[in-house]
């Protein structure tokens, strides 16, 4: 097989790294991907760097065992927290977070002052604020936890055809973890999360619509494709495909992909640590 | 040391057994207790069963090996689906869960259409159903699983001094779980999750204030009195203890008990699986 060939692997804690799939695979048609989703041991925005690092070093032996070509980690917990320890553990297949990709794109923008959202274990990392302090010098930067986000969105809530209420109460709790933030001069604002893209038409009329909303998962799309064009591993021809895999419960990870996201992952194995 | 003053074994998959704690402490102020938090795997609503008997297993074979004399088993979804695995390795220690002395005392209120609320693993396994069916024939019995409940908590937004957007964004979340069964003959409401008495009157309101709310954490304490009076295990003299082990991130554990439920649990320890 031509090295070109080898999938690329994708991890995450769960399902919200699906986003980061689907963005990926818009930027890289060709391209066969391998997704794991840590649903045993999810969510890691409320778990320790320590505990955080041991999931994602077991994780990331076991996809480049499979031969994939490059890693992408989905998950900003363990982009956050992680990366150095999932870099030493891949025996050189090149890593992309979300984290870096994010504040360059930030960089590009010429934004002044941004508002990175995230799971509380992304926040306290304060990994956003030291890639874009080296992005962007001078820029202003404040980080917020939104540990309501993951669930509405699991919940489907924050799917307008839910009804009134669910809208209601999802606008509301945009509002509280944001209205702090609003009128102060915020340029842009970075999704921090793999499942906030699903908010971002709510998060963006808390704010005030004028700011500029950067999905660090487009932004690692396109990174990755920079990475394998630089080392000619590229898939020149073909229909993409896509495995998934998941440490729990695979029938739950396939009913929400197709409820949040319109993905329906054929069959789903399991992979226990 | 005399047999009766062994530990009181408490688990659950992180900080929302303390209620449970709480309610054994007020029942039982003479007894030494030793609770352990999953707060690395946590939470076990969204894992397979097959996962949540295996950690409670490993937890519970901990615990025995700590001496104590009786185990409670504070979590719902680990008492719905792993109590057989957590007898199985207590090597004879008695074991009470919560479920089934929830069930008894609807039974014992003469209670006739109940609604059981928990975490979606504890109203898939139907075990509130079944207990319920055995306390109380005939006895009409409706669950439903109410995932945002745990995060407001979690996040203090069930606290109504934390300002009127957050009041209203928690009432919002209770009507969209509960409005459907308002004004339908419910008699009762269990809240089945360790988490829920903290949202007791927001519950209440929700359903029409005329409605019986029971807490299988009262339930359960007064079972586990029970349990060590017949087996002459009762600590006689003293005033109780308590010690605190996590299997992870124990600052974050210590400050949520503090701002969620007033306990403050001193030095708390580590145990990883």
């Amino acid at each position: 097989m031509d090295k070109s060939d080898r999938p690329i692997g994708v991890f995450d804690s769960g399902l919200g790294g699906l986003t980061v799939l689907a963005a990926m695979r818009r930027a890289l048609p060709r391209e066969n991907f391998v997704y794991f989703g840590d649903t045993a041991r999810v969510p890691y925005g409320t778990k320790s760097p320590d505990s955080v690092r041991q999931f994602s070093r077991e994780i990331t032996a076991w996809l480049v065992s499979r031969g994939i070509k490059t890693l992408v980690v989905a998950c900003n917990t363990a982009s956050s927290v992680a990366l150095d320890a999932v870099r030493a553990a891949a025996r050189g297949v090149p890593v992309t977070g979300v984290i870096e990709p994010g504040a360059a794109a930030f960089a590009a923008s010429g934004g002044r002052k941004v508002l990175v959202i995230g799971t509380a274990a992304t926040v306290a990392s304060r990994a956003y604020g030291r890639a874009l302090r080296r992005a962007a010098p001078g820029a202003l930067v404040t980080e917020r936890a939104c540990p309501l986000f993951v669930p509405l969105v699991e919940e489907g809530w924050s799917d307008p055809s839910r009804g009134r209420r669910a809208a209601a109460l999802t606008r509301l709790a945009a509002e509280e973890y944001l209205s702090p933030y609003r009128g102060k001069g915020y340029d842009s604002l970075i999704l921090g999360c793999t499942h906030y893209p699903l908010l971002k038409g709510i998060i963006a009329r808390a704010m005030g619509r004028k700011i500029n909303i950067i999905d660090s998962a487009e932004a690692a799309a396109l990174a990755v494709r920079g990475t394998l064009a630089r080392e000619g591993l590229l898939r020149r021809g073909g229909r993409g495909s896509a495995r998934f895999f998941v440490s729990d419960a695979p029938a739950r990870f396939s009913a929400l992909a197709a409820a949040l996201l319109g993905i329906r992952p054929g069959r789903v194995g399991v992979k226990r640590f």
